[in-house]
């Protein structure tokens, strides 16, 4: 029987691509070293409107997150930024103005990132997209999969805020899904800072973790999460198991990483980050309780398809 | 009056985005300066099923026609090519073998151009989109507006053939808008051997011309364009201007450039093309017709939006 892309999902296309391709980086970018100091990092995102943009979010920060998402993956392997590429297709329909929004929204954050607009493609389409490439340099990369026995497991900031903004409205909590800010300083810092792993976490932190997952355990603290009682009241209001918004919805761009103990002092002066848990030798991804019972993290990241 | 995008053309979305932002080259793409010797190139263009792909196109094609078009930006500027990303959003409803086509003709365009594939993005959307980036180096770049007094002007093949092809549906033409071949090794034996400036010449041969313009008159000859009796016949049988093809359509994907006198033979060595026409002392861009007649040649280039 012949299968269609809701039968299979969006892993089993990247799967594919990568069973035929040998190329590919199985990272947060693409590596290309130009030479033995230095390499191109580059990657690329494709946001569509009815998909990935809120319907309460303003054509500015559709610009912004474009840039957004992308210099994010730049963040987690410790680049610095070279250049954006933007592609952008719009409906006929669309207001002149909207699309300027649009764009001031895409100059913005290229400037906030000082990562400089350096070409792109324009279109037209049903509903609005946007293709944004970003292009960095580093010398070494923050891979996903290299963290040793005995590091630290940490986070730039708070996890699940933007999940808790998507579902509740609260105007508190919805900047952080409607403006991320990506994380590319903190990468910088991470990679000149002795971290041994990093990626970013807006696939959910429970997806990112299987992701770096490399057979040695990992133990996250549900308590060193710092989950606020706001937090989990307003999500008890909703319905929620406030666990899922954290593990399993993304959209944070935070970096999730790892550092040998005996680096966690020098990073402290340089950099705000939350220590959540440990590697330990055990082969899962367990998350303690504040109870004090241990359970498995399940791997609920996005799937675009299923 | 607020305007919608159908009342501006998309030349004016363009020239918005570079009213806004001074760190886009005005080119066929990208250029950033690594060192004093190296370039990094970047393109990227967004295709959409509806608007690119004619409707006889098959999958495999699609995915080879996604890497030409930006690797043509790529040969436009005599760079080498380093990597391609690519974005591609598919509806649901496709089938996962149609899905595997399309990387076929991808992986298979990477081979075809040695540009490996370095990564990309998967999504859903409610046709198919693929959004490429292609990554080049060179070390220094063929602009498109650098041509002097009493070059000629020239081009590496034929010219028309894909809109033949698009409006006969002749099978002996339909290869060239079905699969379309971009002229990466040409690009960079031209920027070696002497070529003062060129571009593809996908948006159209008027168009390009007068993109290329830089206030030094250009005269074309239709004889030197060998435009065969075929041609004409088809065109004529069809009721449509094949000067009109020939400078109005695109979809060629062959390189127009312009090389000094002196250096042509040498050229020839190394490469097939036409001399088709040559700067000279005016300041407009015409064509010698083959009775003699002199003609402006129109700016009759795509305009997504008109």
């Amino acid at each position: 029987m012949e299968s269609n892309l809701s039968d299979v999902g969006e892993k089993e296309l990247i799967n594919y691509i990568l069973s035929k391709c040998n190329t590919i980086t199985p990272d947060d970018t693409a590596i290309t070293p130009l030479n033995k100091d230095l390499n191109l990092i580059s990657t690329t995102d494709l946001l569509i409107q009815s998909k990935h943009f809120p319907k309460t979010m303003s054509f500015f920060q559709m610009g912004f997150k474009a840039v957004t998402v992308n210099v994010s993956d730049l963040a987690a392997m410790g680049a610095k930024p070279l250049g954006f590429l933007l592609s952008i297709a719009i409906p006929k329909s669309l207001n002149f103005n909207d699309f300027k929004e649009i764009i001031d929204g895409v100059l913005k954050a290229c400037e906030f990132y000082e990562i400089p607009l350096i070409g792109g493609d324009t279109n037209q389409a049903e509903e609005i997209i946007i293709s944004g490439t970003a292009l960095g340099l580093n010398d070494k990369s923050l891979m996903k999969n290299t963290y040793n026995n005995n590091d630290l497991i940490a986070i730039t900031g708070d996890v699940g805020l933007a999940a808790l903004g998507f579902y509740s409205n609260n105007p508190k909590y919805l900047e952080n899904i409607l403006k991320p800010i990506a994380r590319i300083k903190e990468g910088i810092i991470l990679n000149e800072n002795g971290a041994t792993s990093c990626t970013d976490i807006t696939d959910g932190l429970g997806s990112e973790l299987h992701e770096m997952f490399n057979g040695k355990g990992m133990l996250i603290y549900e308590d060193k999460l710092e989950i606020s009682d706001e937090f989990k009241k307003i999500a008890n209001s909703l319905g929620l198991n406030y666990l899922n918004l954290v593990f399993g919805f993304g959209e944070d761009f935070e970096l999730l990483f790892t550092i040998p103990k005996d680096k966690v002092n020098q990073l402290k002066d340089k950099l705000d980050f939350k220590v959540i848990g440990e590697v330990v030798d055990s082969s899962k991804i367990n998350l303690v309780l504040s109870n004090g019972e241990i359970k498995e993290i399940p791997q609920d990241g996005y799937d675009h398809f299923l």
